[in-house]
Order: C-alpha cells, then structure tokens, then sequence
C-alpha cells in the first residue's frame, strides 16, 4: 500500500491517494460498510455505478462466524467470494466482540466469547485474528484491540490501553511471520486507544506512531461520548500522527462529524449510519435531513435529491419512495441505502475538490449548519 | 392496443406482438408482478437491463389503498409515479378482494370489503374499478371478476361466472363513457371463468369472446386445483377465444405450466412465484430447481446459472447466495429475485424463437423434465 498526501488545505484537512493492488483510493474517503460479505440491501453493482463506493469494509467477525475460514479461503478470498475486484478494508473483530458476542472474557492471550448467532464458543486473540485476516484477504487489515464501553474509569481506560499495544505487538509479529494468502499485500493499520481521556489518548498516539505502520487508525470514538469529546480526541490524536501516513477514524459518522473530522486532518471514515438509518427512512441530502416517512413527502413528486449524482437520488420521487416504505416494500430499502451512500461519497468528493482548491475551512463552516437542516 | 399475430407453430403454441402507447411487447410474454408499484426487492433498472421486463403488472387492490388514488392522479399515473416508462397492465382487484380482505359481502352491485391494512370498509363496483383503473393509468386494464375458490359447488361457480358477465357489461359501458386521463389508450381484457367445469369454461368463453375486447383472459385457474385440471380448462377455453387476440392466463405459474400452457395457444403470464419463491431460497433455472439455501451449495463456487443471461446470474456464485440466505442478508432477496425474473422472461423468449422456428412442440417436451429436475 502507498500513501501519497497531495496537499494539506489552510484549515487542516487533506487530500490524497492510496494505491493498493485492487486500486486506488481518494482521500477523503468513505467506506461503505459490507458487514457479512454484502453493503446491505445493495448489490456490487450499484455500489460501482450508482454509489461510486472505492473502497468498502467487511467485519471479520461476522465473516468468521459466516461464511466461516473454509468457505472464504476455498472461494479465494473475500474479493473473489462477493465479487467486488475494488479494495477492501477488513476490522479485527474487536468492536463487535465487546458489542454483540455474550459472555466474552478478556485475558491476556486473547478473547473467549460466544457467538450471537448460535451460541458457540471461540477465542480470538491477536496472531489468530490476523490470520483470519489473511484468509479473508482485505487489501487494508486492522489490529485486534480492545475497544473500553463510553464511559470507562480512567484506570480501566489505561489498562485497556496498554493492552491493546501489546497485543499490537503480536499482531506485528504474526503478519510478519505469515504470508499473504492470496497473492496481493496485506496492510495492517493499529489503532490508538485511550477512551476520553486526553493524557492516554496522547500517550496511545505515541505508542501506535512509534510502530511505524503504514496508516494508523482511531479507534473507540463515537461510542456514546459528546460530539465535542470526539472532536478533542480526534485533534488531540491527528497531532501526533504522522502526516505522511493516512488516518482513518473508525465508525463515523453524521455528515457533519465527517467534515468536521476530515478538518482535523483525518483521511479515512466507515459508518453503518448511511445504510441502517436508510433502512429507517432517515435519508441525508445536501440541503438536509429528511424523515422520509413522513406525511409531509406524499405529494412530493421532486427528486429523492436533485444535487447528488446518483440515478436513484435523480430519478425517483420523495412520494414514490415514502410509498414504499409506508407499504413495507423491500426496494424502500434499497433505495434509501443506494442514495444515502451516493450521498456520502459525493460529501468527501466535495470535500476533497475543496481542500485541492484550499477552500475547505469556509466552505465546511458553510455547509455544517445547512446539513445539519431537518426538512 | 394492436396485437399481431406472426406465427402459430404446428404444436398450437404462437408468438406475436403486442403494441401500446407504451412500446411493444413480444409474446408469449412473462409479466413481472409489481403489486404496490415495484416490483419486491428489485430496481426498476434491474427489471429493465437485467431482467429484461417488457411490461409489468401493478394490483388495482393494492395501489387503490395505498398510494391511493389521490397522490396517484397528482403524480401523474403509475408509469410517472414508479418511473416504469415500458407497458403496465393492471388486474381488477377482483381476486385480491377475494383473497386478502376482509368481512367482503357480494352483491349485484358490487363487493364490501375491509382494508387488510387498517380494516376500513370499502365498495368496488365494476364501474368504480374502470374509474380507479383509468387513475391508475395502465395500458391494459382488467374487468372487474369475482374469483369463485377451487373448488367450487356448481351452482355456485355458474351464478358466479354469470354475476362476471353481468360485471363485465357494466365494465364496458364505464369505460366507453370515459376517456383516459393521461392521454394514452387503455384497453379492456375481460375475463373467462366458470371454476372446473367443462360447460361452464365453454359458456364463459364464448360470453367472453362475443364482447369483441382487444385482448381477453382466463381466470380462476391457478387457485388449488390439480395441474392437469387447468391444462384441460385452458385448452377448451384457447379453443373458442378468437385466435387473433392476445389470449393472457391470469397467476400462472411455474415454468412448465408456462410451457405447457404456451403450447394450449396462451400468449401473455404473470407470477408471483419466481420472487415469492426466490425470497424464500427456491432457484428456477434451466438444468431444474435449486433449493439455495441447501447446505450442498455452501462450497459451490459456479455461478448461480450461468446459462440465463442476466448479470447477475452468471457473475454472482450459489456459494455466495446460499451464504447471503444464510445470514438473512437483504441482498439475497434482491439476486434470487433478479435471478428467477431473468429466467422467466429468457424462458418465454426461448420460447418464442422455438415457435418461430416452428420447433416448439418437440423442445418443450425436452424441456419440461429438465426444469422440473430437483438439482
């Protein structure tokens, strides 16, 4: 993987390239979040043609407990498994260990837990998770970390921390024990840690940049804590990155949070926010947030949303789709999700045309408020 | 409405076309069902370079109660509301009323029904379904019929038959007293019934075709009875409808019923089956049936059916699809849905050139063991 920064804008924020052996990659970007193997409710086509995706992510976790190692590593690997010939960006498992396996138990070696789905018993720890990321295959790989609950003490937050590095370690060592499964290279990008707390965060920071990795990643954000919190670790945080590797802040988040974060110099975003609050008629538009249940709409006969380039956002009405989701209809689904998306992709594009011209810093205090917009 | 009558192969089964404001459809054709106006879990873009529909089917019943007739007439029909540029036929609601509402109370002037939806009463008469057909705006309309159950009392079924053809009288005067709202023309199908009974069938058929209508249709088949009755119902019905109109088999059916009724002089079909069953895991392809969520597939990286002509039937795999059932994923429900659509409209195209070529009787008795095969 290559990172090539093109240029840092007045107000902070940054555009740039990554090149990875399934191509490249615009920063700012978003990644659209392919949890079992598939952007719900949307096919790889439309995430190519209608919704421009460039990169999307797939949850090691679910892909370990679905499909499972022996069906990925037999189809040749996630891209050749759903098809999608773009990159891919795989998380460790840690996130959803803590939020959706029961009864986990964290020790030193790794994590036991059970799985959601059926109850069974299984241990990740860091050299298996990275081998479970070779056999999935992603081009951009993620570090097994322990990701604290919001709020956490702070000597709990610490010690988490201080996990989390040492199992940064193993993962290091176990990537560069094993080879890549499938041909292509396999980066790995550790996290920093730290909870809410500005010392740990520096001193996470630290610890991951002296690693020396080829991108870096934050972690255990927007996870309950205020928006103003975010903000403060992400700044606190982006300061002792390196500026030659890209950041990705992980799980976020509102179109607001996005432009707010790619400001403090952040590279990188995924968020199940645009497809799971589509599915819930939550649509995001240039000119604001629309309730798209509600009566108001049923007349509406405009465009779902005239300025984002997207077929669907251009081509059906906001009454057609609140049909569908007042009558249950599947396609409701598909639709919100394939125009929340567009909308995303065409928000960093934006974004990304604004920094190259050095006029992001006025035009995201612009565009906040107006996003921000309930209609 | 024009329908051409090209060719009718020496088994009896015949290709055509049919021409509306709205384009022209090759027959025999399969109409995709598109009951609250889409088509469940699939894009109208997929239907059109995907799945290849020619014309689609929208439910009087269903569009009446919701979007109602009001946000239909302010959009400018169906076509403008769903964006379905190509020929949209709509049923009467005759069968939905039987079938899905409730508390319906029959009378000669029409039906009392009770939403399924919120169970607010409601009064189809043929008069008013002609008004709502003509809001709706389709190409083809259907005269309102009451769908007697199978199996039926004799008495029953002929009073029944009989009130239909007293229905479809005031059908016609409705509509020879109205215009169409948007412009384009709208033609009438009228409807044979008479249950299971050979006399009955007889008398519709003839009560049918003297009315002299563009096009005419077989009902009430299709409803529980065994295969060989309906075979034997639309042979002696296909034997008296006027050769030169269209002839369409109401809910019909599974790819050798298509097959077999083609062959009985059929020219027009719609489905619920190969999305209702393809939401639920059941393949239809041209080597048989696949049940895709069976654990046999789980390894099986061939594409779904790599011989119907859709993208998405060749470029995903059934290890893929199996998976996506497997975990319940949305996109599952959208390839199956594409996948069975697109086999359909390649089978009665295949169909079609089999007629051309004046070869249709003899490949269709190749055919119908091979589709029904259990893979």
């Amino acid at each position: 993987m290559d990172f090539k920064l093109i240029t840092t804008d007045p107000s902070g924020a940054r555009a740039g390239v990554i090149t990875t052996d399934h191509g490249a990659i615009e920063t700012p970007i978003f990644m659209p979040v392919g949890t079992v193997g598939s952007v719900k409710a949307v096919t790889q086509e439309q995430l190519r043609s209608d919704i421009n995706a460039q990169i999307i992510l797939g949850n090691t976790y679910h892909l370990y407990l679905r499909p499972g190692m022996d069906v990925l590593r037999k189809a040749g690997g996630l891209h050749r498994f759903n098809g999608w010939e773009r990159p891919i960006l795989t998380d460790s498992g840690g996130y959803q260990v803590f939020s959706l396996a029961a009864n986990r138990k964290i020790k030193e070696e790794g994590v036991v837990f059970q799985s959601h789905i059926d109850g069974s018993r299984h241990l990740f720890t860091p050299e298996n998770v990275m081998d479970i990321q070779r056999n999935i295959g992603a081009d951009i790989i993620m570090a097994f970390d322990e990701c604290p609950p919001y709020p956490s003490e702070y000597a709990y937050a610490k010690k988490s921390m201080e996990l989390t590095h040492r199992w940064l370690d193993r993962c290091i060592r176990r990537l560069a024990e094993t080879d890549p499964v499938y041909g292509h290279a396999q980066t790995l990008f550790p996290i920093v840690q730290g909870s809410t707390y500005k010392d740990l965060r520096r001193a996470s920071a630290e610890a991951i940049a002296s690693r020396n990795c080829a991108g870096n990643a934050i972690g255990g954000l927007s996870v309950g804590e205020p928006e103003n919190e975010m903000y403060e670790m992400c700044g606190i945080v982006t300061e002792i990155l390196p500026a030659e590797k890209p950041r990705y802040l992980m799980g976020v988040g509102t179109p607001w949070n996005i432009l707010n974060n790619i400001e403090l110099g952040i590279d990188m975003f995924d968020c199940v926010m645009p497809t799971r609050n589509g599915r819930n008629g939550m649509l995001f538009t240039w000119d604001g947030v629309v309730n798209i249940k509600n009566k108001k709409w049923a007349d509406d006969f405009s465009p779902i949303d005239a300025q984002t380039p997207c077929f669907a956002s251009q081509n059906y009405t906001r009454a057609y789709l609140r049909h569908l989701f007042v009558a249950g209809e599947f396609l409701a689904l598909t639709l919100a999700s394939i125009h929340n998306l567009a909308f995303y992709l065409d928000l960093v594009k934006t974004a990304r045309k604004e920094i190259l011209a050095g006029t992001y810093g006025e035009w995201k205090r612009r565009m906040v408020p107006q996003l921000q917009t309930r209609l």
